[in-house]
């Protein structure tokens, strides 16, 4: 700790280090409240950022059958291999800004080799149910993929990492992540329901239709989990699980786009607190996002018109979280001009 | 070139490689746009980043005599002792994204040691003379200072570069880009000036003030570098002759902010193609930056309220650049899945 007045708040020490910096009062923007922030987050007037991750959790969905998606649901698994094979968007920028991927099958209807590093199995079962008829998981399932969201952040916290973000593939995962939106904040179900991966007019509609009859048939549960296993999915239980864990472990977590977000409702509503921890990557072109991030009262980083998923908006905003922690640690004081 | 039709435009091709990505139509957004613009830029379907550099230029200003600023004059030396030492923001984030920065001198009242690597003396005069009474420079200087970037640009490319970003150092200098700005995009220059390193309410009537007497003298000038040497500074203008040597070098444009802006607008008087060569970095926190990039109609990826320039909008930007280029020639495509 340098220059800390005794007895001075951690939240008055890095104001005052960020306010002595070579620059003019507040010239740095978002930068500056980003690294005191980070520093509230760990505790220190030097917060560091130490072997970062992506996860993504992979997924399938009974839901995908009542044609809620542009894409066919193998899909899923052709991206899960392609993830493994080093070819996604979320490789490029994960290679490209110095982040380690880890792909965790959660819920893929189909198998994978397990001999590559970067994929982690921990298969609930192979696809939620058809939410249109049944739950989509028991509560058990639910909160096993919960549990696996939280060993696999236990995992690389236990690899020295600090600072996770959470990503997802799930072909028909817009449906799941706009019922819970649409229970967790309250905003009417039109609001919180866009295109995805690009239906069309009609699609959109039928899309509309079918959620509309889900939120109906399980608009008596209030339990978060309860409303997580009936309308959730498995990759989105475990990246709430994942998230309430990383927030328990004094980690930094890094919040993708629509889907992501919408899990981090479901980890807020049993941790209010954990926004706290939360560093908002993107705004996603998926209808909905805004509001949802409206209603947690946050600002993204950045908006780049994106809308793909699989932790992309955590992997490009990434080096602007590592530049307010430069910006800390490493710019000249005012004393040396 | 892959998968290119016969005959097929380079803009069809590289359009064509960007759809059979893995990943939904459009859904990387802005990504897309900036890959095809480097493309286009490079005449190339898989353009590529090279020594990437970011050019910081500094000069003094005779205006800031007027109080027209918030910080005293040589602020300017100190910061540029900053810049060689490695403490200034722009240090920071150019080690973090790999940038090299050169800081060059064309106009600083003081003289610096020139055994380091990273400094470069282009020094036309120490400082531009007080415009409230006479032109900032004469035409010879001007032209001069903007010799002094065209030669900067050409020696980084001889390097090897073939992106390159512009910044500046010089207290005051907002009141030249606000000028500048009002000449050259003919609004009211009250909506021109704002409150550079942190004036108060009284300091921002006073700015007025002083730069409506500055516009109200050389308002019979019209043409750009006549509009320049009178009302400009010397740094604005070797960034100018550096923007104009790097189009026409083929090379990729980053604008920073504000007063990086201003200089484009007489780059962009000289030649009006120049824009097809920029990359928009960041939306100043300067009051005028938003009307000066609607005038031009372009979009900067970056919003982050930050208002310092040295090119850290560029610089912070970079890796997004980096990102788009990565998602055209890494990316898997459809025929993976």
């Amino acid at each position: 700790m340098t220059n800390s007045p005794a007895g001075s708040s951690l939240d008055a020490v890095v104001r005052q280090r960020i306010d002595q910096k070579t620059k003019p009062l507040g010239a740095l923007g978002r930068l500056e409240n980003l690294a005191l922030q980070l520093a509230l987050i760990q505790q220190t007037d030097t917060p560091t950022l130490q072997n970062p991750h992506i996860l993504v959790f992979a997924g399938d969905h009974g839901l995908a059958a009542e044609g809620v998606s542009a894409y066919p649901a193998d899909i899923t698994y052709g991206m899960v291999q392609n993830f493994i094979a080093g070819g996604a968007a979320i490789n490029v920028f994960c290679r490209q800004n110095n982040l380690t991927l880890l792909v965790c099958d959660v819920g893929v209807a189909g198998t994978f080799a397990e001999n590559t590093p970067s994929f982690v199995k921990f298969k609930i079962r192979p696809g939620t149910r058809n939410m249109r008829y049944e739950p989509a998981m028991t509560r058990d399932e639910c909160e096993a993929a919960m549990d696996a969201g939280r060993t696999l952040v236990n995992g690389v916290q236990y690899r020295g990492c600090n600072v996770v973000g959470f990503g997802e593939m799930g072909i028909g995962n817009t449906s799941p992540a706009s019922l819970l939106m649409h229970r967790l904040t309250g905003l009417p179900l039109d609001q919180c329901v866009g295109r995805g991966t690009g239906l069309d007019d009609a699609g959109l509609v039928h899309k509309r239709s079918v959620l509309q009859a889900v939120a109906d048939t399980y608009a008596h549960l209030n339990d978060p989990i309860d409303v997580l296993s009936a309308m959730g999915g498995l990759e989105l239980a475990a990246m709430a699980g994942g998230m309430l864990q990383a927030a328990e472990n004094g980690m930094v977590i890094l919040v993708d786009g629509f889907v992501a977000t919408s899990a981090l409702l479901v980890a807020r509503a049993l941790n209010p607190s954990i926004l706290a921890s939360c560093v908002f990557c993107h705004l996603s072109n998926e209808a909905g996002h805004r509001l949802m991030l409206d209603h947690l009262g946050v600002e993204p980083l950045l908006n780049l018109g994106m809308r793909l998923g699989e932790g992309t908006g955590c992997a490009l905003a990434y080096p602007i979280v590592q530049a307010a922690v430069g910006m800390l640690n490493d710019m000249a004081s005012m004393d040396v001009l």
